[in-house]
């Protein structure tokens, strides 16, 4: 597999051209002779690959036949929905993470941080099918799998065993949701998930749609917890809807207590729920990722799983128009999803891994307002996709598995 | 120009697959021998012409160098960028018309509403030069012209007659615009306005951006006004906000008396302004449109002009899921914009004209969730794009326009 590459005249974040070397799959400049192997980036922007911080990748139906959605409309007959769905439609975890990796891929989406089922009803069999993709599609990117307690953890007795079963088969990140409105405690809920973390030497990520000052409690419990176990840096809340929904002192209080603890926030930007204060959380040094969230599933019909078209929503849901800002929503679909996923090595610097996707736009804003679709993508030196197309022999490979 | 066309194996609206017969530009399935040319339709799903019914053709930026947005925040920040674009990088209303119309015809938008600037320092040039454009594009597409006051109308002394001028010209429709905080007397606005439609017996268009109680106090002049000049059918609101924010029995009372008048409303579903109630709306009868609003301009970067991802923006914005809620904004982007516009003989029945879009989808609800590229687009029996490219010697001609 080739590691070396010299990629002239990109743009790295749509800055000067510069010509790009990467070396046994690592960037680096310095060092003998040129890569034999070379392409000519024709002027694109060149971003690190594109971070997707919170998707449900074992729940896509992506390439299955058309689910029709009579679901109704709250998250617990969506959750319903969903187990029941699992259990009658065939979800194959292994086979639909393929899929949606292999659809993302050409987007340049190269790190990817997936909440997978864990239930009393199909076990860890999610957890285990995901791990098992992430291991064949090693090549092609980074999966990181948290063990996600979706129907509820502490009301459906021995979930919390099977989160501890997870972990132990191989689970990066333990996960949580709702400790009030769904899981009925928020206190018991969170100090379950934190001793469970502490224990493996895992970090945490938490879907949390409580909202007003009851989302905001939660996060305060959080933020005990963080700083009890110095577990800064390690802890991620998933959609944080309360932070968009605080009268202005307050919720730069909490913006300010979560980035002290170094708590990362991850938002999709979604056009339905209270939008976060993006500026202000920038302000506050508040590390911000995002995602797409669950694609093409009982949830929802729609989603690419594009992180330059995320960047265009996040945009689009804070009303920012102006070239500054949509560098910025860009930076929250790379850079900050890395720090948030705590990525080793990413950018684009000497010494970081040779990841980048080449996007052909005169300016950053423009890639993130028409996000052009034929991007060529590298991953650790190796062209993967060429103008929005995977290269063939990569596909051949990798259909097997999906 | 083939006018005469048999399409099998066609899908209207999703339903059953069907032949549709196109004879001398209209469909028609009696009469004598099947046409000649005919194509297999490969069960696509056939809707009518995608209906664009609110954007600003004179001031898109498609093919222009890269504008770096560094606009303030408020309206008039943005009103005023738009006047000194227009000074200063030579927008040709009637060039940039053409390139817009291009870009949206192989999506299947067959019918489009434009609003254009009349201004005391562009006068009714635009006007003029999308006149232009229409008519060297009339075989394409329906294009209806508002003159539209969009740097305010009383306060600019000498705009009323320019918007005269424009309706002489041969505008359509008489615009309006936030007649309390641009124009800073509503009353005296929309007595304005009403009696220059009145007078050249053109139908309203009224951008409203006014929100909460204000918004529903220029609603409820309009009503008036419109039962008092008997113009039921023939006024158009877009935006309209305040539907979003106001109390519930304030809200359904203001919608069942815009109803009464038959006044449209017109909603582009923007994640960063309130969400219109669209079910309350569909329950009480109110005719829907929705339009993509400037495209690529001075105002916002991005923007395709796809209408049906329209109605996917409009579902999300509205957190509608189900299958039903799509096929309902995917109707809003089709037959309610038509009824909103007043479009002659829209439809697939027998004597409509023959204009329609294939979709490569398996339900209604699905062409609005992937929003399908591949589309096939026939105006008037002619086929314009096929797999969404637009035909060779359709672009030959139209190319030299644009």
């Amino acid at each position: 597999m080739a590691r070396d590459i010299l990629i002239r005249n990109a743009r790295p974040l749509g800055g000067a051209p510069v010509d790009l070397v990467i070396r046994d799959g690592c960037f680096g400049t310095a060092g003998g002779a040129l890569p034999t192997q070379e392409i000519d980036a024709a002027g694109h922007i060149a971003l690190p690959g594109l971070v997707e911080a919170h998707t449900h990748l074992d729940k896509t139906l992506i390439g299955m036949d058309w689910f029709e959605n009579r679901v109704g409309p709250t998250r617990n007959h969506r959750i319903l929905a969903d187990r029941k769905a699992k259990r009658e439609l065939g979800i194959d975890a292994r086979r639909q993470s393929a899929r949606q990796i292999l659809q993302t891929l050409p987007f340049g989406v190269l790190a990817i941080r997936s909440h997978v089922d864990v239930d009393t009803e199909i076990g860890i069999a999610n957890i285990e099918g995901v791990l098992e993709t992430r291991e064949a599609l090693r090549d092609l990117v980074d999966v990181q799998v948290v063990a996600f307690p979706q129907s509820g953890m502490l009301p459906r007795e021995g979930t919390l065993d099977l989160m501890d079963a997870a972990m132990r088969a191989g689970a990066d990140i333990v996960g949580g949701i709702d400790p009030a409105t769904i899981d009925r405690d928020p206190v018991r809920h969170l100090d379950a998930i934190f001793a469970l973390a502490d224990r493996h030497g895992k970090p945490i990520d938490i879907h949390l749609h409580e909202l007003g000052e009851l989302g905001a409690f939660c996060l305060e419990l959080m933020i005990e917890r963080t700083r009890a176990l110095s577990m800064q840096g390690r802890v991620m809340v998933s959609h944080a809807y309360c932070l968009g929904m605080l009268e202005p002192s307050r919720q730069q209080g909490l913006i300010e207590a979560l980035a002290a603890e170094r708590i990362a926030v991850m938002t999709v930007g979604s056009p339905a729920a209270p939008a976060l204060p993006l500026c202000l959380m920038r302000q506050c040094g508040l590390t911000v990722a995002s995602g797409s969230d669950g694609i093409q599933n009982t949830w929802e019909p729609w989603g690419n799983g594009d992180m330059l078209e995320r960047a265009k929503y996040l945009a689009q849901r804070n009303g920012m128009t102006n070239d500054a800002d949509l560098a910025e929503t860009a930076r929250i679909c790379t850079f900050g999803g890395a720090e948030a996923m705590g990525l080793a090595g990413y950018g684009l610097s000497d010494g970081d891994a040779g990841d980048l996707v080449l996007v052909p736009a005169r300016t950053l804003a423009e890639a993130v307002a028409l996000t052009p679709q034929k991007r060529t993508v590298i991953r650790r030196g190796r062209i993967l996709g060429r103008d929005g197309v995977l290269v063939e022999d990569l596909f051949a490979d990798a259909k097997t598995h999906a």
